[in-house]
């Protein structure tokens, strides 16, 4: 029986043996993806962002408790968390987090390392969630750590996307909330229970008026331009409007809420086709990557080593510009 | 006179216009780029990172200030900010933080979107500091926000990395220290008149060794494994340890004190060879990126857009796998 099948028949070990193989891009777990592949599109990924110190990760394991207890579903948690070479893995995250969900067959969880080349870390999680999917749990909750790039890139990836915040956290914060505003289905503030959590709420609230306004404003070159927000669409299904919601994670507070505000998306995302929409971009990242992957490996095959080490000593030396570099490596005229 | 001339003569405004055309990647940036290269090669660039709340642009604010009056250095500052699409570009930043530095020839100060395409925002970071190091900026300041891969990657550009924390953070901001660690080449305990500034510089240190110990322990599989930690190295040149420094950036507390770690930091750099390592090592990974961007778009050139919309519903229809599309779309057997 190959990895794959033993993954579909509910192999425990086998999953954990293929997660680390399509982790470290081993040639065997590509093989399993493709074979996998039919089996996926059925789970329900949620994203779970944030800047450090919201709680996120005591967050979700709430919420997996929840749908495990509440639900009956099968739980799959990818941490992405950033790592270190000199611990060889992800810091915190398992032991901790474990502690309530420990011997659950029907939850897996997963630390990610978040090193690794540019693009390798959202592409990692994207078969890590297929591995998942066509493993057959119900929902995979991918919890990323900061509000980066990559951060948003894996946020991506999700069906419904979380953006945890706290009361208190300073100042430039705000900052960071309007750059991952944008990926928010829904909005969190968690630690609801500290002094502040009114002020965070109308923080976020009115950055969702801007998000959400009734005109835009656009700022260009000093001048300032407005022009009418675009009307409801004209499909039956209306707009999805971030709710924001209150949590305390530490005493399992707001998350039979915060399932629900879950779960109204996912009929959100089914009636205005958004599921769909949202299914064929991620796919389309994912080739769009693929295709590069194999255009670099073909490079590498027709270009000697040797070569781009000359090249290179040129750029250092200023002698020529990387662009003229890569012409060179090109062999362009 | 083309735009790199008078840029080179130190038309501010021309600056001005060269950093736009090569922060949007058009034609007229790239050719400038190409005529100010060999001009480049100069500068010392300073990266800032770390997570929200820790008054990093206070801090670059005031380092600034400390290289105009005390070492008449002209400054260059990059502010990597996650952008909004509804405000068309980095939300605080600018006016804030120029106040102080307004009206000052020598000091450009630049606020970058975050947004675009993964791999974007390290190679324009690169570009734009390019642009300043061939303009005479003597410093470069690349401050990032948040703690993800991207930062991490804007970080490599830089001959020293700052890392600013600031006591009371939360608790999983560990994590982010851990992952955040190995870049550091000096370590800032800002907002440091705050209670708790003992336990975040304890929590430093102790980090600090686990990254530079005397053995290393790997664990792998629940078995720990203990090896002797490298010797110094045969050279003469000692290794650098990353200090860990204090500063109440809004009242300019430490600033001098941190300007002269910086100092020292660069002497190691040239006596050890490291700045040279780590030039060489910039320019590497921006020809990696240059020649993945010429592949992918000859890639777009010679494949037609119907057949890859064509091969991307098989994909969504789970009628072929990713891998099986990329093989079709690069036309593999």
């Amino acid at each position: 029986m190959t990895y794959a099948q033993s993954v579909i028949n509910g192999d425990r070990l086998a999953l954990a043996r293929l997660l680390t193989q399509v982790e470290n891009n081993a040639p065997d777990g590509r093989t399993a993806l493709i074979e996998l592949f039919p089996y996926t599109g059925k789970a329900h990924l949620i994203g779970v962002t944030g800047a450090p110190g919201t709680g996120k990760s005591s967050l979700v394991n709430q919420l997996a408790l929840h749908y495990r207890k509440a639900e009956d579903k099968r739980i799959a948690i990818v941490a992405v968390d950033p790592s270190s070479p000199f611990t060889g893995g992800a810091v915190l995250g398992d032991r901790v987090r474990m502690r309530d969900l420990t011997g659950d067959a029907n939850v897996f969880i997963r630390s990610m390392a978040s090193r690794g080349s540019l693009g390798g870390l959202a592409q990692s999680t994207a078969n890590m969630a297929q591995v998942f999917d066509a493993a057959g749990f119900d929902i995979i909750i991918i919890e990323t750590v900061g509000a980066g790039q990559s951060e948003v890139d894996v946020a991506r990836l999700a069906h419904t996307t979380l953006v945890v915040e706290a009361p208190g956290l300073g100042d430039d914060i705000q900052a960071i909330k309007a750059g991952i505003l944008e990926i928010a289905d829904i909005l969190v503030v968690n630690k609801a229970d500290r002094p502040g959590v009114e002020n965070t709420e109308k923080a976020l609230k009115s950055m969702l008026d801007l998000a959400h306004p009734t005109e835009r404003v656009f700022q260009h070159h000093g001048s300032t331009m407005r022009v009418a927000a675009p009307a409801q669409p004209a499909s039956s299904a209306p707009m999805w409007i971030p709710p924001i919601l209150r949590t305390v994670s530490t005493e399992g507070k707001g998350i039979v809420e915060l399932a629900e505000a879950i779960a109204r998306h996912v009929v959100h995302l089914r009636q205005s086709g958004d599921w769909a929409v949202r299914e064929r971009a991620r796919l389309e990242v994912e080739l769009d990557a693929l295709v590069r992957e194999s255009l670099m490996n073909r490079f590498k095959e027709s270009v000697p080593q040797e070569m781009v080490e000359d090249v290179l000593e040129k750029v250092v030396q200023r002698n020529i510009s990387p662009w003229e570099a890569v012409k060179i490596l090109m062999k362009e005229k």
